[in-house]
Parts: structure tokens; sequence; C-alpha cells
């Protein structure tokens, strides 16, 4: 009478040519999808219109600004080769120096060549993963140094609990792919570290996975590997992109050697690189939010462009990675106002290029609060709308990357269901519009019996995994859980529940014979 | 080096004619503002791109469906009066039942005479506040019958603390009206309720508030309270619409008899009508989203038809508040990705019919976790996008609504501002730009202390209420804060330092009087 207001649908992948033909051997298609219910999120496309805080001058403001700083005050790059190579392709090398200036007219031809859509391969075809476009793809979080959950509390990285994370990875479709080492394992010596971890990627999951580049060799390693568990030549891999490398620019202005030489090793085999600025405005970039983009921009286009020089039509996309401090205490904000901007000024620029947009799902709580909770939600707001195409750090991320959480990784898978259903066109059909069942009840009724309901009540709306609906009597007798508790009930359960993806047994064979080998070879060499 | 990825500016009123000026003897402008320091949230205009669920096509279809309802099914109009101006319009009423049917010809031409846009003036003239077009207008909680603190727990409502929650209302600017009784004060008699809770809105609040149709006699009494707050004629009043009413359908389909006398009341005097109906799919409404907004339309559409049949030109406002429920148990759920397409879809059709959009900050979250964060943030989401312009319940919401918490008051009042922080335009300036920076700082440096960062570091960046920054080893030695212990301790420092606004003794006596009066004349009738 007053106000005392208390009192579906899969998402079809329009633009995303799924493969559904299988690689011989692999049964894993339908049983990797047992229990989950949910293979209707494999695949999302983001038909949302894409909101923007730039004009068109603006936007154009920001580009040429930042292709002023690439022919005016130039990169640092600290790779001899990759300054030749720079060099060769026409950029201004200044002799004995590692600063390199790039006219406007080089950028642009470079970027002209990037693909504006590829595919990802997984070894199971059907965790291939369509990237560009209206396609949506959700990785992992990754690089974590620490790990927690609300028994074991905060603690370093190890390989116990970078195997569960992977676990929970492969456990929900709604993570696409991962996206490096979710934590890093560091009671396993450096030099063997990325032969037990992408290993381990293999076995446990079946879905792309990433590779740092932290030196040649690691590249080497892991591109073999991701070649053994697809079970193909280097030259049909070199068809295929099945691996990925986040390069960071070391804002401001400079491109270290192990991310140049990852460009070089990825690009040159046809891989996916992804160039990632981490311009923190009033940090390592400009404290204002335009100038931090436009810093941003600049650091990107150079990367992308050095993609170019190693290999025309090499797969790349554009990341961004620009949020505020705290200017109390210098500390880095996420999921902030100024990071909604900034993710969507990210996306414009992005698309005026033509290249796939990478960007991230963060927060910087130190628990799971309502903060994680609405740092994340605002995140997933600006990239959403701001058009991301391939979002890193999707889930288990938590003060502010620090550390992975268990507990915010089943959070954040359901929120990103809630996205996916969000992204689900309404269903506009006659049926839907239910004039007969209105008909049928009449003023004065309900629907809680009808025939229009009964028939769709268990499909019509998402089925959240954390959110507790029971009534306050109801839930005080539960002993008034809150999501955390929820949420770290349900992080055990998957993992109880998981189960390896099939593997042939001739590849993990191989598999296990590489990884042999390159140990008793000593791995890489590790001066740190 | 590896994706280790850790590591302004006020709202401009364009659209809005904010009134400087100040009615004789108000002081109370500055004053009221005092402390703050966020004057700048005082008109919000949301000039980013409207997200659309339904196609031009679907929207007719819903529009088309809504008309063929009132047309062939019709409403029941529970009080005689508003059925003879029905039939006195040209609705069809069907003799000795309740039943009246609007053709579409009816229902359209009504609609043609609401206003687009109006202002409604508070007493203090700085608190007027401009519905439509782009505006954006955040109303606190309404309606709650229990109220909840950590330390008091949850309790039946009662005048001590519906008096904190209207003062925390007064306290920030982003609050710009309250939304009703913040909670239901039951130790307080029914006959005489209105007048006491009227009388506290005047006097701790120089805001616009709102009057409950439960019956003529509240809202004359209403009225008079809102005309002597203001000091001004009752003619005055009739061209400055001043006071609010919510107006629920009986969904399905139904108009009760103390609403309909709602709209008579407050329409004739051209005060400023809001039809919400509270369609629940699968519950009051069809199970289908699209059915459900059908539904919603067709009971708006009614209701806002009605306000011009008793006064053409009476301010009106087209309120949507459908969600689904809970399948498993039929519990209310809000905030959820059907709710975020409900509220994008109704902020379509209010925009077709040119009627400012009115809509809610909802969650079902028994406690301040992470769900009753990320149901609040997905709303909010929803209604920025979905262009709302008036937003009911926007703090202190929870539980569904049966809840006014104090808590969740301050973390939405956190969660409000930075949506206006984000709806602030990006400044592009060339000094934003920062090329001068960058060209200052070059390759390798860092920014923290250079003359750009300096001259802005203290406003570059919102500064959240709430969100805890701090590193995990400073927050474990505060004792590991959560969002909900820093909102408990929030709102009791904010009513701590909270200050009546001035008030006119005049105002004041005159009020005082009236309310005597009224009491001695035994209040209202209460048969309940």
């Amino acid at each position: 009478m007053s106000e005392n207001e208390f009192p579906q649908s899969p998402n079809i992948d329009t633009d995303a040519p799924v493969e559904r033909r299988r690689r011989t051997g692999g049964r894993g298609a339908d049983r990797s999808r047992k229990g989950a219910g949910s293979s209707k999120y494999l695949h999302l496309v983001n038909t949302i219109a894409k909101s923007t805080v730039l004009t068109e001058e603006a936007l154009e403001a920001i580009h040429e600004a930042s292709l002023t700083i690439l022919e005016e005050i130039g990169m640092d790059v600290i790779l001899p080769e990759a300054r030749q190579r720079m060099k060769a392709a026409g950029a201004d090398v200044t002799a004995g120096t590692d600063r390199v200036r790039f006219d406007r007219g080089l950028i642009m031809d470079m970027i002209s060549s990037v693909p504006s859509g590829f595919t990802m391969h997984a070894r199971n075809p059907i965790r291939n993963v369509q990237i560009g476009g209206n396609n949506l793809v959700f990785a992992q979080i990754a690089s974590a140094p620490f790990v927690a959950d609300r028994e074991g509390g905060r603690r370093a990285g190890n390989q116990e609990d970078y195997r569960k994370l992977v676990k929970l990875a492969q456990s929900y479709d709604i993570i696409h792919t991962t996206g490096g080492y979710p934590v890093e394992p560091i009671d396993i010596h450096a030099s063997v570290r990325h032969l037990d971890c992408l290993s381990d990627m293999v076995k446990l999951t079946d879905k792309v996975f990433h590779c740092y580049s932290l030196g040649q060799q690691r590249n080497i390693d892991a591109l073999e590997i991701a070649r053994i568990g697809r079970g193909i030549t280097a030259e049909q891999m070199e068809r295929e992109p099945s691996l990925f490398t986040i390069i960071n620019t070391s804002s401001p202005l400079r491109l270290d050697g192990p991310m140049l030489q990852g460009i070089i090793e990825m690009s040159s085999r046809n891989q996916v690189v992804v160039v990632t600025p981490f311009t923190l405005a009033g940090a390592m970039a400009p404290v204002t939010i335009a100038g931090a983009v436009v810093q941003q921009n600049a650091e990107a286009l150079a990367g992308i462009a050095f993609t170019q020089m190693v290999r025309r039509g090499a797969p790349v996309m554009y990341g961004g990675f620009t949020s505020n401090v705290d200017m109390k205490t210098g500390a880095p904000a996420f999921g902030t106002p100024e990071y909604m901007k900034a993710v969507i000024a990210g996306g414009q620029l992005a698309r005026r290029y033509g290249i796939p947009y990478r960007t991230s799902n963060t927060n910087a709580s130190n628990t799971l609060d309502a903060q994680a909770a609405y740092e994340s939600a605002l995140s997933l707001w600006a990239l959403t709308q701001g058009g991301g195409n391939f979002i890193m750090h999707s889930a288990g991320w938590s003060e502010g990357g620090l550390t992975a959480s268990f507990e915010k990784f089943i959070l954040d898978v359901d929120m990103l269901q809630m996205v996916a259903e969000f992204l689900t066109p309404l269903d506009v059909s006659e049926d839907a519009l239910g004039l007969d069942a209105v008909r049928d009840v009449g003023p004065g009724g309900h629907y809680f019996g009808t025939a229009h309901t009964l028939s769709r009540y268990e499909t019509a709306f998402y089925s959240p995994i954390l959110s507790d609906w029971r009534n306050f009597e109801t839930w005080t007798e539960a002993g008034r859980p809150t999501t955390y508790d929820h949420a770290n009930r349900v992080f055990k359960e998957k993992l109880n529940e998981y189960e390896k993806p099939p593997l042939d047994p001739a590849v993990e064979e191989e598999l296990d014979a590489f990884v042999a080998r390159r140990k008793a070879e000593g791995g890489v060499p590790t001066d740190f």
C-alpha cells in the first residue's frame, strides 16, 4: 500500500565462431563441463553500446599528445637487439644511449597491421577464446606474491596453493583462461619454477595459459610446453596462437630487456603479446587521469609497434592499467571513480586503433568485505561498459594484487557470472511479454502457481553462488553467515569436486620427458 | 617487470538552474554546508550516454502490450471518486464494479501533458532539486519497519532512530532529499505520527521531503507543514511543487483507495506524485522480466494518466520497481542481473514518454557484507547507465528494505559519491594532458614530487569515506577493520558533528502551533 517495498537465459555467442570439433582423443569437452551447468558461459559477447568519457576531440588530443611523447621524448629501450630492430624499421636511435624516438608516421604504419581479432587456442578446442570485437574473455588472477584463505591466513605463495588455485580456474567456465601464476610458488626454485608451473597448467586445466617474459629461455620452454600440450607441430602452432604473455612497460617510458626479448620470442612465432603499461597517476605517471592515459597510450603504442616490427600481423592486445594512488599514503588505489574513467578512456583508444583491449578486475581491500565487493563491482561496471575484451585478474585478486584470495576467487566468479547474465539479451518474444499470463491472473491475483511461471521458474533467473536471500530469522538460525563465510565453504567444496580434464597419455608422457630433460639441464640460469 | 601489478573535480550542474538567491532570513545556505566540503554534490548531472536493453522494436512491443492490458483487461480502481473522474475523462467504467478500462488514445492523450522536468522546492533554496532530463537526485531510504546498527542490533523502528537517520540525511549533500520515514517510528501513535515525523523533517533538515498517501487528512496536514516550513502562501506553493508522495499500485493491476486519494490531493495542488508499481517477476507479475516490465508499464501509465485527469500538467514521475524473486524460496531478490535489465528497460520507457524516471538503490543482504555492496553497486550501475532521475532508497536500505541500517547508510553515501565522481567530466585541458610534466620527468623517473603533482595532489582524486588502503601490515596493526567497522565508526562521528539547519523562529512557532492544534484535535482517525 505505502512504500513498503520489501517484501536466464544463455549468453549466445553471436560473434564467436565456436569451434565444436574435437581434437583426436579429446574426450574432455563434455566431462569438463560436468556439474557446472554453465556451458553458457564459455563464450561471452558484450553487445551493450560502449560508454565513453572522452569526446572525439578529447580522444584525438590524447592520441596526438601520446604521439608527441614518442616523437619528441621517446622511450628508453634496454636491449640492443630491440634498438637495432627499431632502427631498421625507421626509428630514431640515439647512438650510445638507450633512447629511441618514433615519428608518428612510423607508429601509425606499424599499428595498421595489428589484427583486430584472433583466436587463442587451448588444448581443448571448446576452451578456445575469441579475442577482439564484442568478445569478452575472463582470465584468472596472476602474479600475487601471497595467498590467503580464512583458515590459513595470509602466507607466501607455494606450490600447493598454486595448484589449488589453478584447479579452481578449471572448475568454472566463466574463467576462460588462466592468467599467469595465480600465486608465485616460491617453494619451487626459480630456475625450474616455470617448468613445473606450466606443466601443471597443461595437466590441471585444458584452457589457454600465459608465459612470463623473464628471459629468452623461459619463453622458449613455455612455447614448447604449449605445443606439446596441444599435440601439434611448431608450424601449426605458428598458425594458431596458443600462448600469451603480458609485457609491462617500466613506466615512465621504458621497456626493459626481458620484456623486449619476450616480444621478440612471442611475436616472431605469432603468439599473443599483451602490452600493458602500469601507469599509476601521481606515481609513475602524471597525477591527472588524462595525463596518465596519455602516457599509457604512448607506452602501449610503442610496445605494440615493436611487435609489428618483429612480425607484421602478430597478434597483440592494447593493455590499460591506469589507476590513481592514495595521495595520503602513496598506496595504489583500485576500483575507484578515477579507475573507471581510465578504463573507459582506454577502451576508446583501443577501439580507435582497432586493437583488442585488455583491462582488469581490481580492488585494494585487505579482506573480503564490502570494499572488496564495491571496488570490484565498479571495475566490472567500467570494463563492461568500456568494452574490455580480455580481462586479467578477473577472479581472486585481493589487496591490490598482492594476495590471491580463495574466497575472493569465488566472489569474483559469482560477480562475473552476474555480468554475463546482465549481458544476455532480454527475451522479448510474444511469449515472454506474457499478455496471456496477465489475462489469466487479472487484477488482484498472483503469479506463483500459473502455468507461465511453472514452466519457467527453474531457469527464469540467475541463481547466485553466494547471495544469501533467506529471511532474517532463518539466516539468524543459520548463524548469520556473511558472503565471506559462504565463499569459504564454496571454494573448499569446489576443490573437492575437482576433476582433472582428460589428457592424451602420449601427450602427458612427452610433457613429462621434456620437463625432466630441462630440469636435468638445470632449467634456466638465475642471477637474482 | 613481470605482471606484479601492485605497485576531482566538482560535478558541474550544466543542466540544473541552481537558484542561488536566499529566502528572507535564510542564513542557512552556507552553514548547512559547513564541514561537508561537498557542495559539489548538491546538483548532479548524468551526461553519460544511456544504455539500452531493448531495441526500438522491443520497446514499442512492450509499450503496445501494456496499452492492450489497459484497454482490454483494465485496472481495479478502489475509490468511487476516482472512477467518476476517470469516467468523466473518457475511461470505460463497468457499472457496479471497480473495473476501469482505458483506451490507448485516452492514455496517450493524458500522458502528453506530463511535464518532462520540474523543480522540487526545499525550505532552503540551495536544496531545491531538479527532476528530469539528465539530472540525478538521491533520496534517502524510506519505510523500513526495522532499524539496525552493530551495537543495538535489529530492532523495531522508533522515534530516536528515526531522528538519527533524518539527521544523517541532512549531513551529506549527496543525499538530496529524504524519501519518507527512513524507519517507521512505531512508538509514536499512528494518529499523530505524521505530525511529529513531518515536523522533524522541517526542523532537522532543510531538504525536500515526502508525504505518505495513507488517507486524505494526512495529505492535507503534510501539505500544510510543507507550506509552513517554506514560509509561503498556499498560492505560491501551488506554483512551486514542494512535497512529493509515492503512489504504489497494488500489483497486479489495482489502485487502492488511499493511493488514489493521494493522487487527488497532491496533483490537484500541483505537488509531486511518483507512481511506482512494485512488480516482482514471478510473484505479482509474470515470471519473465519482459512480462513484468509490460505490467509495470501498464500500471504506471494508468496512475500517471490519472494525475493528469486530476490536473493537466501536474508534476509526476514514472516509477519502476521490477525485480525477480528467489525461485527457491519466493523471497524477493534485488541488485540482480534481472533487476539491472528491468531498471534499464524502465528508463527506456520513461524516456519514450518524456517523463522523469524514478528507480531505487537495492540489495537483499541481511548484513553489511560483500553481498550488500555488490547488489547495491549493480543497482547503481543500472540506474546510472539507465538514466534514473530520482533514486529512492539511495542510502541505508538493507535486507530488501525491511531494515534501515546506519552502517549501510554510510556505505551507500560513499558509493553515491563515487558515482557522482565517475559522472564528473574528465578534465582534458592541455594542462591536464600533462605533456610538460612528462617532459620534466622523462623515462625512468617518477611523479611524486613534481610541481604538476604537488599543485594537484590534495584534490586530484576522490577521497573515500570507508575504503581502507593501508598496507596489510599497518591494517593488521590497526586490528584489521572491515568496511563494516569503519561505517560503524563514521555514522557515530557524523551524528556527533550534526548541526541543526537554521530555521526562522517565526516558522518554527507556526509549525509547533499547527502540530499542537492538530494533536489536540486527535490527529487522524486510525482503524488499524
